[in-house]
């Protein structure tokens, strides 16, 4: 038994991939188009971390989409949170819990599924302008 | 960068862990109580996959979980996905989507949780009861 993916729905691909891709660092692995059921299917994984995907199903029917409390986060670890967290800044993301302990972020993508960050092999020494930066919103 | 996890909220541990565990096949890795903040966390992994992990978070104070359409599912590869729906159902889940295809199932945790079964290496020869049996209920 193997975990493969897990799925998410996406109201907006290009949006989604500036998110996924340009600001948090996953590429796309593949990608399906299916016109008679109206989807697009684009697959996301770490460089280097294939086997363990993010599915984007686009259904190209309009619908919004509100979080369910019942599922929580993905969660990543990363090499440099405050890189990570300053390049998602850059890129307009809100750094929803910022990583005051050097150790945890948490942000959002546009569809509002939340993303938890990990600093690899535990905390950085702690650092302004994170140390001071206050919560926004929930996560 | 490394996919760590996906969290889910459940309402009742017990229930969760006979469904994840006993009939889907996961295995409880570690567990957290927070007495302070009055949860707990246990993560699963398949056996021999333990990078790749879910995080059960259950808080202490009762809330009513739905499912948000945001949140797809979660994807498991496995290795007879028919002795895989026969454990679940005869443990009493319904399976929505049962494999007439031999290749591709569907069930749902005690929380609403849709989880996809994959058959490993491709279909697998039709066979009843599974090819008649239609679909129950939505995934």
């Amino acid at each position: 038994m193997k975990y493969l993916h897990t799925m998410v729905r996406v109201s907006d691909i290009a949006a989604s991939l500036r998110f996924y891709c340009d600001l948090l660092g996953l590429r796309e692995v593949r990608r399906t188009n299916n016109e008679a059921g109206r989807y697009t299917l684009v697959f996301l994984a770490a460089p280097g971390d294939e086997a363990a995907q993010v599915e984007l199903t686009d259904n190209w029917d309009p619908e919004e989409y509100r979080g369910g409390r019942n599922f929580g986060h993905l969660a990543y670890e990363v090499d440099d949170i405050y890189a990570a967290c300053e390049t998602l800044m850059a890129g307009g993301v809100t750094i929803a819990r910022p990583p005051r302990d050097g150790r945890m972020a948490f942000v959002r993508s546009p569809d509002g599924i939340s993303i938890e960050l990990l600093q690899a092999g535990g905390a950085l020494p702690t650092r302004e302008p994170w140390l001071s930066m206050p919560n926004s919103g929930t996560w």
